[in-house]
């Protein structure tokens, strides 16, 4: 951390789940061993349409909002059809039950720990039926105090109404909440709300430029502890 | 046109002007000349942000919300940082100066003046401060009974309320308003609206999967004339 790093006020952390406490691109190595040499770009592809159906459903209204269970799945069609790769349905079944199980990233485990004894919650796109199992499997559950799913809002992010659900559980000024996540539209849309926000910058990119930039760039989320006032 | 194309019964057109009438990638051109080599992957990024902040933007609400002026030149600083090329500020106006002569579709002028006497209206994100003098400097004037962008509704497509204003203007029903896209993006939203709505699939992109289907999938706007009902 350079000597000029702020530190930042909060009383409680919420994560974003996918791409910021589990590597989504782990889906890479099924996808490549039910299709060789292309699971790179399967991830990628499904990954990109995955984010893009959410805000587009969110725009289109009620009629059209499937969960993000549903969207997965419709995300993964354009994506083996864009390959134009052919696979058969116990193969999807896979690749879609592969989420279940995504990697946490390497030091996810070590900084939760040492968030506490913050209040440490997800707020994320997907179920629970998906978060759940998810946070199980990938041993985070000890390390963490609570889930909430998008779907008590009936939208997805960067929609306010998702980030007033961590607002009405943790009862605190917008301010006094860390948001944390790897996406930076998701940090920006956090930041407009009026959290404290912190962006993973784990691929390098740009800073985007449609709203307020986060309050803070880290690479990983070992970073991120330093940062906080005791 | 297969011998087993339906005709669709519609009284009045309605065209998405960016991608659809209008070919964005020809900023590439200009791209090419300030950046050498890197034109075509600039305008690519460029378009990519710019759609994807409309989206972002709407769902973060009027707080978020500018005009589409706003948003190109947002995505546009994005889309140099990302490709990490240093541009002056003349370069950068002269870029988002191409947006107001971008050059219409080969086959467009002809497939328009095709489909009179139906009214024929350009429903678009853009301003009308951008709108006027591209469908002025394209000579599309002739061919275009009226121009209505979605700041009427405060909102970007997919919203509904994009799609109301047309509506609104025409006085027909949803299903005899033809509207015709090359993003299928939005021709799902207009589907999900209630429109007839043709996707020109000029890439030979597979079809998205968040929404409706569009009612049918044409190469070029040259096909459509012969698909509508006398």
């Amino acid at each position: 951390m350079p000597m000029n790093a702020p530190q930042f006020a909060v009383d409680a952390i919420v994560f974003d789940a996918y791409g910021t406490l589990f590597d989504v691109h782990s889906v890479s190595a099924t996808a490549d061993k039910l299709l060789p040499g292309r699971g790179a770009a399967l991830s990628q592809v499904w990954r990109t349409k995955q984010l893009e159906y959410t805000w587009l459903q969110s725009l289109m209204g009620a009629v059209a909002r499937k969960d993000f269970a549903a969207v997965t799945e419709q995300a993964l069609d354009y994506a083996l059809a864009m390959l134009d790769v052919p696979l058969a349905a116990a193969g999807r079944r896979e690749l879609c039950a592969a989420y279940l199980s995504l990697a946490p990233f390497g030091e996810v485990p070590a900084a939760l720990a040492t968030l506490a004894p913050r209040p440490r919650w997800i707020l994320s796109n997907g179920t629970l039926a998906m978060l759940e199992p998810l946070v199980h499997n990938s041993g985070l559950r000890d390390h963490l105090d609570g889930i909430l799913s998008v779907d008590a809002a009936g939208i997805y992010k960067p929609s306010p109404r998702v980030y007033q659900l961590a607002l009405d559980t943790l009862h605190l000024p917008e301010s006094r909440i860390g948001f944390v996540s790897s996406n930076c539209w998701d940090a920006i849309g956090a930041k407009a709300f009026g959290f404290t926000t912190f962006w993973i910058n784990r691929a390098g990119a740009p800073v985007d430029r449609h709203g307020p930039a986060p309050d803070w760039i880290i690479a990983t989320l070992s970073e991120l502890p330093a940062l906080l006032a005791a």
